[in-house]
């Protein structure tokens, strides 16, 4: 049997690795700053379900959320904190260390 | 904004892409054959959250879970069925495509 001591999954955070939370970061990072509406068409949810995920990822410190006007309609704004930049590096390289694992089984 | 229809994390099954699945497929995939106890050691698991976890992975259709005895002790065997090694290449395909799209925003 392969030796798999410290397989990368164990070092995924699943704040940041559930699906929901890995679009909305990748989304962010993508766009710099995106509306709540555009998030929740692209991920194909509900507006409590994105909201849910957002309180998370906002608890965790990985993105920042303004509330505001664009004419009279509210709108919320969504972008990346730099713990959160970082954080989705950090998802994005650990996956490369899985996928090499893997692909090379 | 950038236009991100179709974003790669919709296509992501949740069923293989959880932290702990995800590393069970892996782990079974470059072993071919594990034993319950090894997947509990590596994935750092209590023996209820593994079972938990097989279980899912058992009804989807995505692995196999073989009881049986080494000497006297009784032991848990689980290896990947076609399914499983499809549905573990086709998370890793999607994997890719949204490493691309990051490192490309």
């Amino acid at each position: 049997m392969t030796d798999v001591s410290g397989h990368p999954v164990t070092g995924l955070d699943e704040v940041v690795h559930q699906r929901v939370r890995l679009g909305i970061l990748a989304i962010t990072h993508e766009a710099k700053r995106v509306e709540f509406g555009y998030l929740r068409t692209q991920l194909d949810l509900t507006a409590g379900n994105l909201s849910k995920h957002l309180s998370v990822l906002e608890a965790a410190g990985l993105i920042d959320i303004e509330k505001g006007y664009e004419g009279k309609r509210g709108r919320t704004w969504i972008t990346l904190t730099a713990d959160g930049d970082a954080a989705l590096a950090a998802e994005i390289s650990r996956l490369k260390m899985l996928i090499a694992r893997v692909e090379t089984a």
